[in-house]
C-alpha cells in the first residue's frame, strides 16, 4: 500500500493531513456492533473470527478514520494462564479465581499466543484480507501491570488495594508474575504482527494509579521487555494508559515509538515533557463528543493549533469512546480533523 | 496558643518539624469510629454537634497529628438547596432529585450556612473548646464543580458525563448553577472561619476529571471565588483535587495559600510546577500505608528528601485515608514524619 499516514505519523514523518482512529471505535455508541452483541456475548465475538472482523470494520466503512484496531479485549489471555475469567453483564470482567498468593503466581501457566488467542490471530488475518491496501491494522494488549491488576483485584477496581498491596508486601512474587505476564504478553503482541497487524498498541490503563517511583520500579522493566518485543517485529508501538501526567518525562524510557496522553493535560505541554523522541496520540475528551457539535469543533481545533502541525501527531480520544456517544459528532470529528489540519499545511 | 507547626507551613514559614494530618483521619479504619458508626448513621453523626466533635477527636487522641478537622460531609449542604440527598449502604451518596434542567438550576434555594449547617458550625465550636491550645482545627467545603457534579449525576459517577454534557450544552443555566453554589459555598466556608475554623480545605475532589481549559473557563473563576471569601476571614486556604498533575501550573490561580497534590507525581516535580508562591501538602500513596513498614518509611523519606526541609510543606497522604487501613503504620507514619524531619533540620 502507499504507506499510511498514520504509519507515517508513528515515525514522526510528515503527512498530507492529520491521521486519526478513536480508542474502542468499534463499540456500544454504533448501533451495527449492538445489533451483533444482541445475538453474541463479548466473549463469543471475540473468539468467533469472522464476528470480530465484521465489527472491527464497522467504524471503517461508517467513518473517515485511519487505521483500523482488531476487536478483542484485553483480558482472556488470562485464561490460558488459568484464570477463570467471566464478562459479568452490568458489572463488567469478573476473575472467578485471583491471585491472591505467591503459590497462585507459581501456578499460572504461560502459553504462546496460538495457544492462548489463536482466534484474534485468525481475526487479524481476516481483517487484513478485507482491508487490503485502504489503512493499517492496529494490535493490542494489556500491559503487564494492567493485566496484574485485573488478575489480583478480580476485576475493576476502585483504589486498587490488593494488587498495591501485593506488591509491596510480596516483592518476590510480583516479580515472579510480571516476569510471567511479560512472556504471554511478548508472545501475544509478536503474534499479532506475525498474523498481520501493522502496529501495535499497549494498554497500560491502570499504570496511573501508581506513584512514579513505584511504577519505575514495579512496572517500567516490564513495560520496556513487551515494547521491545513488540518492535523486534518492525512495527511500530504505542504506549498509553491514563492518569499518568505526573509521570510524563518517564514514559520514553518505555521505548514505545508513540505515547498516548490523556484529555487532562495540554497536548502541547504533555509533549514538551515527553520530549522530542516519541510521537504523540491524543487527546479530546471523550465525554466532550456529547457537546453541541461547536463545542466538539473548538476542542478539536486547539488540540491541531496545539500540536502547530508538528510531524508525530496520532489525533485520538484522551480514552475509549464511551457508550451513548453520538454517532454523528463521530463522523464530523473524523472529517473536521483531516480538513482541517490539511488547510492548516497548506496555509503554512 | 503558640503559633502551631501546621499554620506556620501554611504560610511557609520554618518549624521544628513537619506538619502531619490526613484528610479522613477521622474515618473507617479506626475501631473508635465504627464503634460510633455501628449506632449512627453518617446523616446522624454529622447532624449531631456533639457525635461529630467525638469522632474529630478520635485520631487527635490517638496519633500525633498537627491538625484536626471538623468531621463533616461536602454534600449536606446541597439539602438546604432543595436536593434529596441519601447515603446509601454500600452505594455511598445519592441525589433522588438530580439537576437535569436550566429550570431545576432556577429552583435551588441558596440558604446562609447558618440555616443550612448549624450543626456542622456547633460542632466547630465544641471541638474548638475541646482542643484548646494544643492544635489548630480545619473546616471545610466541597469546590462548586464537585458540588455540581453530585448534584447532576446524582452521585458518584465513573465518566461525569451528564456533569460535563450539561456544561458544554447549556452554559448559561451551568454559570447560573455554579453562582448559586459559590454563594452557598462562600457563606458556609466564611460561617466555619467564624466559628472557630483555623484554617479551611476546599475539596475540588472531581475536578481531575476536566480538561484545563474546561476547567480554566467553566471552573476556576467559581474556584477563586470560595477561596478569596474564604481568606477574606483571615485564615489559610488549601484548595485539594487529584488528578490535576496535567494542570498544576493553573492551581496558584486558584488563590489559595496551599495546594493539596496527589501521589500520581514527584512532590518535588510539582512544587516546581506550582511555583515558589503557594505551600504543598501531600502526597503518599494511601494504599503505600497497606505495606509492611519499612516500605512506608521508605516512601515517607523520599517525600520529604524531595521537600528538602523547604518551608511551606504540611504531609498528608495524596488522598483521603482508606477503610481497612492498618491503624499501628498511621501511628507510625505521624512520630516518622516529626522525628525524621526535626533530624534534618538539625542535620542542616
Amino acid at each position: 500500500m502507499t504507506e499510511s499516514r498514520f504509519l507515517r505519523a508513528c515515525r514522526r514523518e510528515p503527512v498530507d493531513a492529520t491521521p486519526i482512529w478513536l480508542m474502542r471505535q468499534a463499540g456500544r455508541y454504533m448501533p451495527e456492533y449492538r445489533a451483533v452483541r444482541a445475538r453474541y456475548s463479548m466473549l463469543d465475538v471475540i473468539r468467533t473470527p469472522e464476528l470480530a472482523c465484521e465489527i472491527t470494520l464497522q467504524p471503517i466503512n461508517a467513518f473517515e478514520l485511519d487505521a483500523a484496531i482488531i476487536f478483542a479485549d484485553i483480558l482472556p489471555v488470562l485464561i490460558g494462564m488459568g484464570l477463570d475469567l467471566e464478562f459479568v453483564k452490568g458489572e463488567g470482567p469478573v476473575i472467578n479465581n485471583p491471585i491472591t498468593s505467591p503459590a497462585d503466581v507459581d501456578a499460572l501457566r504461560t502459553p504462546s499466543a496460538e495457544e492462548n488467542a489463536p482466534y484474534t490471530l485468525e481475526a487479524i488475518r481476516l481483517v487484513r484480507r478485507e482491508l487490503g491496501d485502504r489503512i493499517p491494522l492496529i494490535g493490542f494488549s494489556g500491559a503487564p501491570f494492567t493485566l496484574a491488576s485485573y488478575a489480583i483485584e478480580g476485576g475493576g477496581s476502585k483504589n486498587h488495594v490488593e494488587v498495591k498491596s501485593f506488591m509491596l508486601s510480596e516483592p518476590d512474587a510480583w516479580h515472579r508474575l510480571m516476569d510471567k505476564l511479560t512472556a504471554v504478553v511478548s508472545s501475544y503482541l509478536v503474534a499479532q504482527a506475525g498474523a498481520g497487524a501493522q502496529a501495535l498498541q499497549v494498554f497500560d490503563s491502570w499504570a496511573g494509579v501508581l506513584a512514579p517511583d513505584d511504577f519505575r520500579e514495579y512496572v517500567l522493566p516490564y513495560a520496556q521487555r513487551v515494547v521491545a518485543a513488540a518492535q523486534s517485529t518492525g512495527v511500530p508501538v504505542i504506549y498509553f494508559g491514563t492518569d499518568l501526567n505526573g509521570m510524563l518525562p518517564l514514559l520514553p524510557e518505555t521505548g514505545a515509538d508513540v505515547i498516548g496522553v490523556d484529555w487532562r493535560i495540554g497536548i502541547d505541554h504533555a509533549w514538551a515533557q515527553l520530549g522530542a523522541g516519541v510521537a504523540v496520540q491524543g487527546n479530546l475528551d471523550p465525554v466532550a463528543l456529547f457537546g453541541p457539535w461547536a463545542e466538539v469543533e473548538r476542542r478539536a481545533d486547539d488540540i491541531l493549533r496545539r500540536v502547530g502541525g508538528r510531524p508525530g501527531h496520532i489525533f485520538n480520544l484522551g480514552h475509549g469512546i464511551l457508550p451513548h456517544t453520538p454517532v454523528e459528532n463521530v463522523k464530523r470529528l473524523a472529517e473536521y480533523v483531516h480538513e482541517r489540519s490539511a488547510n492548516r499545511e497548506k496555509d503554512g
